[in-house]
């Protein structure tokens, strides 16, 4: 006892450093930002674009100042009941793709789910699109009008005033957007995601033959609008078809 | 008064005992069932499912722990409204079958309801599927798959990416379900719903001609999602095949 | 001061003393009979029965032991938004169909509203068909139904399980609903509604071409729940026309 | 300090004396204005008029006994969410169409949308025929409806009882709404909606090829109920449209 021992020493990361360093200063806006997934998950539900448990809503927190590297992602986990989600269910990624913090188990005592399939996805969305949120969507439509042209690799639509409310486009321009063929898992859709955003630099959107559609945004704002205004004018092609008018 | 009278002796039956017993163990999750069975039952009065009385959700209580045969099965009156339940209006039976209790009088003073007509089928659902919960849905899209091939036993759907919704089934798998013919009444179903179950081991329901659907699976969760998934199946094969197109 | 003046008499007609007994009796019920109203209108109209201030709902107040010559009707005033009425909004007649009581000019400051114009509509329900709630509907496939075949005076729809929903129907019933010509004003439709009422004593329910639908019940739960099954025949009627499809 | 300094003369243009004044007369009805425009925004977004920030409502501030040209406008900002708009974000216009105020900066801190780009469309329809309120909607079946026809520069429909609910109509007039042909920004779109009203001055909308519909009344009560009709007729021509029927 009169002799001190010698301290053991901790070595720690310095990246454990940074992150509980960025953890603190994003813990608001990342509260905020897994509230507003649940609540316009229940939302888009509602729209008919989640029902079953399929497709997913995803965003990134967005707090002033923090370097792009150091912003956290939300995502839903697998497979849950898109109405009736809590802020808590929660997974929190880094901008990087690791797993910052899946939901506590008290939401999930037996059978904790895993991360939203669609991550490898979402994550090469955000990768290469700059993008701030990233919606799923299953909406009806989204899925027919890739069944209309079964041979086509692109969704066409011109001269509808809601195509002012895609992300580049004015009143004039024709809307494209790629489609890639579906496949049994979600990660096995990477590939083609990937070639269809760089083919298509100028769409914010893919669709997925017979499944549904991812759409982006710089900010959650720009990704529920753009949405919208995608099924607005899946809806109305599918219309059209019907009545025989061209679009 | 000074000499004791020779108590009566009352003979309490041990089933007694032991449903008393397995009440108190299961009385928070048999509240819990009961207010789950009202809040879906509007939630899908609003899809559309249980318009006009018609329809019907079952769940059973699960408590951790409790053996099958002393599991209680909660079920809604016949011939109300499903968008004004509340939890004291419903019925509980045991695993058998046989009324444990019905709703309170005042509930119903007047006339107090017989529990729901669906109950043998219901009944039968549990005993031949291990379900968890039953759902049966009068959504009109159910009933038209029924009518577009109105000399087959069958609605088939495949490629499309909800299939992988309902319990067993990948993309790849073509999604098949029985469909029986209706009856003046429920009870007249039980036969032909038991041989279609018989029939279609993988299928987690049947369809009824003219009539609607009854959808289950191992818990609420899993029959509300596959219902979900379902519905949308069936309303992309009306609208595949209003489009002309093979599904 | 010292001599006492004559006391002048009032005579008080018998029929003012009764009513303000069967006033008194009835207060609780008249209460919650225009809360429920307005309730139910605000819930038809979000399934489109009622928009554009066209379809009404009315409701006769039952009270038990309450001698049917002394029953209220509460309807809702011409004109006035559905998704948007108080129970202080609403009319009280007598059965006879007189005014017993308007709205209260503090709803409406400037230009109170006379009684709905399906008023004399309404009151021909009440007596002919002993109804306790009648409700007029706008909905869009009421009044397709009408137009699919213009010629024909009648609406019929067989062999679908929801008209067991209808009062005094089974599975095996064909349901026959009379379709009576449209007038420019309500009020000349009241020969024919007779008429129609006359010639189909079974039917609970008088089709208005190219306008829409009255469908009453002995209570508003029987009018609401009819009105939900007729409305889903509706509809049923329409998507099987489209789809080529008997009926 | 003992010479009193001459006090500067500040000259207070008489306008903003009476602005001021007027401003306080109504204030309370301005509060009430905007909160209302922001509830029909959410209301008018679930219908489907409102969506991707398309669309648009704006209410005449209606205080009695205050002059024409004092009357304050409310109008939405531009390319904002209809679903989620909050009393405050609302601009307020003088009845000539200067900006009397715009939303306050912590409505929007870093980028305050300018003011709807509808705006010079509604001070004509508020000019030309003495409006209370006007809605600009993006409803599917209104833009549909110009695309049946598309050489046509009118969208007629007769005998349908809903054509009642349209200002000056009565059952057995047909309905003639004019069609003008969309242009890439709102603003050009000012000289044909100006002809259109003068050529149909019993017409209280005008319709936008391949984009929507104006519509207008004394009273936003007015525009609503009228709105609630035309989109009724809307959908009902699309049926009959697909059905075959003439209309």
């Amino acid at each position: 006892m009169n002799s001190s021992p010698q301290a053991e020493v901790f070595e720690v990361p310095a990246e454990v450093f940074e992150a509980a360093y960025w953890l603190r200063v994003q813990s608001n806006s990342l509260k905020q930002t897994k509230a507003l997934v649940s609540e316009l998950s229940l939302q888009f539900y509602k729209l008919g674009w989640l029902s079953g448990t399929g497709g997913s809503v995803t965003l990134k927190v967005h707090e002033h100042n923090v370097p792009k590297q150091n912003q956290f992602i939300v995502m839903s986990p697998s497979g849950v009941q898109k109405d009736r989600m809590s802020p808590e269910d929660m997974y929190v990624l880094s901008s990087s793709g690791s797993i910052f913090s899946p939901p506590p188990t008290k939401s999930y005592p037996n059978n904790p789910p895993k991360c939203t399939d669609c991550a490898p996805l979402f994550l090469k969305v955000y990768e290469m699109c700059n993008a701030g949120a990233v919606i799923h969507s299953h909406g009806l439509d989204a899925c027919l009008v890739t069944m209309i042209n079964s041979s086509s690799n692109e969704f066409r639509i011109r001269n509808m005033e809601m195509i002012k409310g895609i992300q580049g486009h004015g009143y004039h321009d024709e809307l494209v957007v790629p489609i890639i063929e579906n496949a049994p898992s979600e990660e096995k859709l990477v590939e083609s995601l990937t070639k269809a955003i760089r083919g298509y630099p100028k769409s914010t959107a893919v669709l997925v033959r017979r499944h549904g559609v991812f759409i982006w945004g710089d900010t959650w704002i720009s990704a529920k609008t753009q949405a919208e205004c995608y099924h607005y004018l899946f809806a109305a092609a599918i219309k059209l078809h019907q009545l025989g008018l061209p679009y």
